[in-house]
């Protein structure tokens, strides 16, 4: 166990805050709530929006980028959303600073002041749509599949690195339709492309299901959500897909010709996922000696380090280094060599542990004899001696055996801590003791959701799509039930 | 000539204008000085970041993000800095809007003032310098090499859509070594990693030169720039770097042990290049039909135009066209098939040539019956008919020779621009009735340059790296001067 890390099971909230720390992948600023992203973190963003984007090219989206400022009167335009942003945003109401006469520093130009703030923009629906009223007059024009690669700004409270934080990195994505169904197809398209981003690269299994009513996005008709399970029986959503019916386009007054010559208003959707990800994929998978970074999104997919003891060694050893990497980097793996003559191997083996590299192969003096190499799996920290020949072949099938072990895992633990549950009292203990994801039956009512998340804090994570239909009496009142929903205490 | 194009040799600034709005590339939005970058103009930025991003991590620059917000304090930490940066700045005083009790809309919430102001970042030394002060404490933990992608804000009161807005879009690299020589010798690196993008990608000449005083950075020793000319004859600087010797370092008090074990300043520099490269990528080259985009940064390298009279002809080109798009893709040439039935051929070639995509492909009934095509390229608008089979051939030659046919053009039109000039009559009449760049000798001090520049609104675009040394007399003084120096009116 890395002695620096807290242990996971004794304290998982701090246990996580450790290793976002000592793994280098962000701190805390200076301005409240706002992190920085360290270079080790921000690495694994760009590997999760790399493979992102992709995904929505191939769905046929474009990007753009729209204003980080919104007119403050624009919140107000849309009914709930008003309800659900215009409330911790950070308002710009001021263009010029001045030298202060009476001291040394600077102060904020009264004069300076803007007729109407902007506010920082906490997601874009209002700005966006408030352009496609130029952009759409026919359904020729439609659709427009747009994403943006954004900074957006909450004021929250309560912050944690990457999983809750003021300022944070997204992509938002922002489609007109002509159609109802085309603009629910998209919904549903895109809360697949997150799920299967999750599964393919992240490795986390997640359940895909309707928001309730109660849980939904500011100003949608349906929001669509993924939402994982966290090794302290925790629910995290990481990723929701929003239906938003027309209401955009009637708060911004959108309307398009039909095929038929008719006047109607534009159907949107809106999807969205964040840096949020990177600490879903943190507490997912890593355990008491450090992170466990899946291979297809570790910045560092294997590293090779030298054991030697004096100069001629290191030479040597050097060379074949040299040469594996080279060969695992022909084959489109990303090689770190660490030859660093100020850190010991032994520090160094936890070191890369700590940071979840996938794959560990050292290299000593015995290995140069018998042209074979050491190789460790970060995942289960097995290790096998193997010959410098077949590790162009080797590696390849271990990163990929490591990616699905890594999965495999985490569904079983899924799997393990999923329940029926029928009665009340042990609904409570499940959730107070044990966590996990708990299917019971719900009446359907906004006010029992409430009682429940009062009484337990537990909330409906999702309705899940594939929860078949099925006659039973709610967990909470009784009344009759048609389907199980999920139940979680969720991040 | 495009119609709806203002003509460029009339009124370049409302040709320029009408370019980019008419090739969809950006527009004004309704927050005053800030842009939508359209899809069209963030595909050329995609490539742009694509290509850099490349650059500098090949130069051992990683990725990182700092916040958006900066504490009013820090820009008072750097006396130059405060006068170069802390003006025409969005700065945020309030973190909460709430309900107008009188009205209908949102008011900001009077009891969520911040205690200190946070300015949305103009550039970020000051915020990231004082992230380094904790990560730097020994020779051991330099050099820093950061690059951060991100969005800014000054406010500009005279905005341009690319050339001049309040938000754009840039990077900003950071990096912090242990020994002023380092720091140059990084500073010099990175305005030759720009000015290697601008002639290889962008195909526009640079002259890479030291800033007058009077223009550097504010907080900088010395800032380095590229300076390209625009075909109205005026200057654009296009990339810029500074040294910044020791002075953010001691404004954030951060020291390191070297190793001798002395404490000592850090020393520092910082490099940006922004959005505004899209404004000089289309100043530089198009024309009165549309833009001209170079091969290598255009979203669209190759267009397929069907031209047919009935659905069985449609039918029997789009054969031969899909053929076509997917070999030439699989040779890593982006291709569009445009096989709308909406648009008739004609207006279609108008407008792929607005948007300057270098080679149209068109197919029509008798290039079927034998075996050809029509191929045009977009900077000569020369067409000619080859044999279909030979097009994988072909077509990957032609983009190359497009990329250096407009980079020599824009070369020779540097060349043709370029003045030496002794006399001050000489100097103001090219200034103000020709253009260009006017090499002239200065006797270097602020004060003449001031002057020159209230006379004739030309500044000093930069001293060239490459300007032999040469006795000469000051163009307007008359006083002694060892080297030419480059005065252009510039954007």
């Amino acid at each position: 166990m890395a002695k620096f890390l807290t242990n996971r099971d004794d304290n998982y909230a701090q246990w996580y805050n450790d290793l976002v720390i000592k793994a280098d992948m962000a701190e805390n600023s200076v301005v409240r709530g706002c992190m920085v992203i360290k270079p080790y973190g921000y690495a694994i963003w760009e590997k999760i929006q790399a493979e992102l984007d992709k995904m929505f090219k191939a769905t046929g989206h474009v990007n753009a980028y729209f204003p980080l400022f919104i007119p403050k009167s624009f919140f107000s335009k849309e009914a709930k959303h008003v309800e659900g942003f215009a409330k911790e945003c950070a308002v710009v109401t001021h263009y010029r600073l001045k030298k202060d006469e009476k001291g040394e520093g600077v102060i904020v130009d009264p004069e300076a002041k803007l007729e109407e703030e902007l506010v920082v923009r906490p997601t874009s629906e209002t700005i966006i749509w408030n352009s496609y009223k130029n952009w759409i007059h026919s359904y020729r024009d439609l659709p427009i599949l747009i994403n943006q690669w954004a900074n957006v700004v909450r004021w929250e409270m309560r912050t944690r690195l990457f999983l809750r934080t003021a300022e944070f990195l997204w992509q938002e994505g922002h489609t007109a339709h002509a159609t109802r169904e085309e603009a629910v197809e998209e919904t549903e398209r895109m809360i697949n492309v997150y799920a299967e981003f999750a599964e393919k690269f992240m490795a986390l299994p997640v359940v895909r299901g309707y928001k309730s009513e109660n849980e939904r996005f500011a100003g949608a008709i349906d929001t669509y959500a993924i939402e994982a399970l966290m090794q302290d029986g925790k629910a995290l959503q990481a990723g929701t897909s929003h239906f938003l019916g027309q209401n955009f386009a009637k708060a911004f007054d959108v309307q398009f010709t039909d095929k038929t010559g008719k006047l109607d208003y534009v159907w949107a959707t809106s999807w969205g996922l964040s840096t949020r990800m990177i600490g879903a994929l943190i507490m997912a998978h890593s355990d008491n000696h450090g992170l466990v970074l899946p291979p297809k999104l570790a910045p560092i997919q294997v590293v090779i380090i030298p054991i030697y003891k004096n100069r001629n060694e290191a030479e040597d050893i050097s060379k074949v280094a040299l040469r594996l990497k080279d060969g695992l980097e022909k084959k489109g793996i990303s090689v770190k060599y660490d030859d660093r003559d100020n850190n010991k191997p032994g520090w160094k083996f936890a070191d890369y542990e700590l940071k979840g590299v996938p794959v560990r192969i050292a290299i000593g003096p015995r290995d140069l004899e018998n042209n074979t190499v050491e190789i460790a799996r970060r995942d289960t920290l097995i290790k096998e001696t193997i010959p410098q020949a077949s590790i162009y072949d080797h590696v390849p099938g271990l990163l990929e055996d490591i990616q699905n072990n890594i999965f495999n895992k985490a569904s079983e633990f899924l799997k393990q801590n999923t329940y029926r549950v029928d009665k009340w009292e042990e609904f409570v203990d499940i959730i107070e003791n044990r966590g996990g994801f708990v299917m019971a039956h719900w009446d359907g009512t906004t006010e029992t959701e409430e009682k429940i998340k009062n009484e337990t804090k537990a909330t409906i994570g999702c309705i899940p799509f594939d929860s078949p239909r099925e006659d039973g009496k709610c967990i909470y009142t009784g009344k009759p039930s048609k389907r199980r929903v999920l139940f979680a205490r969720s991040y």
